[in-house]
């Protein structure tokens, strides 16, 4: 049977990896690597050549994702485990000195709530940058130098959110920067129980809202990690799925005769117009998101910032992490 | 070919009635009245009977509904037309003299933004029942004695919302109770630019959350109108419009052969069992919502408690609401 | 030297009694216990008759108050301790079986900073009042049965809170009352680290804004415990204390001459005249908090949430309390 | 009698010169010009040399201020009467053509009430320099390149506001910066009820927080508009205002006697070290604020941006303001 996805939009690595596999089973240029325990499952998914980069839409670079499943549930626990972890997978992609500066971007909407994860992260981080200097006696062992910004968004500024961060990055020449952004999973069980890491930096396009201009070594000219939380999932996917559904059941229905034919003519172009058609008049500008996204994205803008003050700060403990993180 | 739908959920009686209509084209016992304007359009649906009610899915009693596809972009103009001409249909409904004290009751969670109209509509209320007694000369002529509550819901405070208000109501002693809420749309085109009237109160398990017993003239003792904003959609919509459109597309694909026959048999439960299935694991928690969300239900608040104010109070113009609506 | 103190405004025991003692030393019908720790002081007055009362301005009962000089800094180790001790204090005023409905009322107005304290608590509260019915087996054991209400300000509803307190203890019926307010101190250092607990109840006039009538064993048929935190200083407070100080100092550079003359013939009337003419034309309109107040007030909130949670829920430990207090 | 007043803090220009008046009755090199109205009064301080900056710890440059007694109370029609005097008073500050860019900076931590003037401003301008790329259609007549940015606080972010500022000026290339920003007033009928609009713009130190290096033509290479609102009064002032008071009450008392000569030697010194003693112990972090002013600063900020969009968008109404301006 012919591969009847469209490009519904996820930016997760792992979907787009496993959504090309459906139509190339083996993508040469892609190595994946799983390590799945009780709670959470922790796949690696790097993509090594141009062409794997191209087939999977996403660039050439190493994707950590941990996924949750009932970290939707407000587990203590659960929470504890998860920030933990999510420190140990950030750890191997900070490759700088511990006097190395570092700049958190918290990309996204303050005021559109799933979008609002990066500017939450930003106000719960612990900054130290100026510590430094005005009392070093507090930061000089077991922190690094860490300051960060919420650039908001065009509509917001007038200006080009790489803009501001080009800017602010030519005076306070970071070593390092993390980008921290709400994206958009294909999958519905992903939304808010999964955490990307990425060493590819931004592309232009992705995320929940629009941001033009990578934010990535080229244009940094430091290395650039990108730090998501899908928040939210595409409208576009549940009517793909449905009908994806349908078709499946109707094949099933009618194995032997005349109605596969009818289906295997069913194409893409097809079917995206169905969807579009489906989603007139709102199209791209609805979002689907769980009821409680208000509550999951403080708490989960909570984890990443605690996981980024453990893994930053060499010497902070979970527990120092609890106190220090806002 | 059999009706298709299956029980998507709409708080909109125009809705409902348009849904059953394709199955039972001439409802008994409803009445249906439209002036179509050049920007909006106001229906009006009575539902006269019992059996009308049941088959509906809608107490009986009078709906009436302000359509206006271009609310959501955000035209002063046609915001001052909407809340006009949201005040004068209001004004039928509020058959109580000048003296009577109204209370108006905005349910809903204000943590969680689509579920929030209530709230923010008893918000920016210009109450006035307290300045009877402290202030009568500045209220005494053309206000009525208004106010105005906010009970929560059940998850947050514990107790049923109903409860609440009908402790209050035995002190306030209204003459006419004035219920708003947000809804959930069957139609994405109705979502964010619908306002409805009816004067058959708030039912068991309507609107975005679960607020289990009735306010109506029988828990009430007074006539309870309810005021409506859909401002989420139900993530079943989109997948059931997927798999009708998909169905419709291959009958017309295939219309003098077998096919014809298989997509006869696909039956409602088959329909309801894809739908579920394609919603897992979220299922009933997912909405859907423009990502405007935010900005939209502020607006639409503003535009609900100024022609509450104009109807309410009889003396207040369109530009004294603009001065006295918070 | 005659008294000088006029009566700026304190909603504590505590310094309604330090004031009276200036002119009257050893007030007949109080008794005072002193309970000084490293870190904090519990002290327990007692206001036993009824000249008592009339002289410190504050009604017959027993008033606990935590005073905490390092609260403003936050230390979680502190804050852990100081929520422990708050907790153990709440238990004695608690005097009923472990099966009682307790109602908590968050009085004051969410859109006020420093008069928020009680809505925030009461959005942090685990309640369980439904659970009993809705899930049982989750509530039966350790839990009492808790819900809670914040009921706005006059200003917002048109509605006195007491009407509405009254109206909703009617229909939920409890054993037992606890309001929760933020206070005005007459002293800077006890501003945001201070808790008190009375049994008195609130009475008309106390807290930031107006509240009309009393919450009390009276009114409302059950015992009324008040948990209050001053957030706010009387502006008098700070012309009159530069007052004070300016004549002690007088005194002291002229100790033998005339001038003491003159400075006792300072009438109360006088001084009260020349604070009055310093606050124009803002007068009682004006707080004084300090800078952090949004994030103190919220820290603060927390605190008391967790202390009623774990005094309320018999089964709740600490730990408990930090996972299901929001 | 030697002068009494000590330096508490003002950040307008005009209450600096009224305060530096009383020991200087004419200084030389300031010039004042005063437009009373009924509602409403203009003044316009001109520092000219750098002796008389000195001697009123302002910076040579112009400084308008409007003053409106009744700004607290939200009357619309004064509100409109303000903006558009505002907007008046603004214009002859912009001396760029028509084409230029313009940067607005909202200083401030948007967490802190009283200082989150500047970012409320920013969220609220019609910004168009994104719109002269993307629609010019939409912008090209009437319109200038507006973009705004709040770079927050260094608390918050851990990079100086300068730093931040000349970043992004860097990058965006604006012909005129204006910097927006709560100010403490000296006088407490000041607090909120007066606009400032200076040349100079902002200098260390100034301003409810702490913001090191300066925003001016020195540092950013293009003219720098200052605009603030004083949000808040120095704590020490009402001490201030008390002693002084006291100390004439005093001297009237005892106008021919022994008590003047102790009242002369009443030193700058002691009337410095009475006020933190009054304010111990919290000095400096304290604030005096009206109850209202969250309220007030939302209905502040909207008119600071109505008029700020008014004089900046040539072609743009009053009532074209009031859409346009969020």
């Amino acid at each position: 049977m012919p591969p009847r996805e469209i490009s519904v939009r996820t930016d997760l690595a792992l979907e787009a990896h496993q959504l090309a596999q459906r139509s190339t089973p083996n993508i040469p240029g892609v190595t994946t690597d799983v390590d799945a325990q009780e709670q959470l499952t922790v796949t690696r998914v790097v993509v090594k050549t141009e062409s794997a980069a191209r087939l999977l839409g996403k660039m050439q670079g190493t994707y950590t994702t941990i996924e949750v499943p009932d970290l939707r549930r407000k587990d203590p626990e659960l929470q504890e485990l998860v920030t933990k972890r999510f420190a140990l997978e950030l750890e191997p992609f900070i490759r700088v000195p511990e006097r190395a500066t570092v700049l958190v971007i918290g990309l996204g909407n303050w005021n559109v709530t799933p979008d609002a994860l990066g500017p939450l992260v930003v106000e719960d981080l612990f900054v130290t940058r100026h510590l430094f200097s005005l009392m070093p006696e507090v930061v000089n062992d077991g922190f690094r130098s860490l300051c960060a910004v919420a650039p908001g968004v065009l509509g917001l500024t007038g200006i080009e959110t790489s803009e501001i961060v080009y800017g602010i990055a030519e005076r306070v020449k970071p070593d390092l920067v993390i980008a921290v952004d709400a994206l958009a999973a294909r999958s519905i069980e992903r939304v808010n129980s999964t955490i990307q890491i990425a060493d590819s930096g931004i592309q232009p396009g992705a995320g929940v809202g629009n941001r033009r201009k990578a934010l990535n070594q080229d244009t940094l000219g430091v290395p650039v990690i990108a730090v998501g939380v899908p928040t939210v999932l595409d409208a576009a996917t549940i009517a793909s799925d449905a009908i994806d559904l349908l078709l499946s059941h109707l094949e099933d229905k009618v194995p032997g005769n005349g109605a596969g034919k009818i289906l295997n003519q069913f194409s893409h172009e097809e079917k995206r117009t169905l969807i579009s058609e489906v989603l007139q008049p709102l199209g791209n500008n609805l979002m689907v998101t769980p009821k409680e996204i208000d509550e999951f994205v403080e708490d989960v803008a909570h984890m990443v910032a605690m996981g980024l003050n453990m893994a930053l700060h060499p010497g902070m403990t979970y527990d120092d992490a609890m106190t220090l993180t806002h």
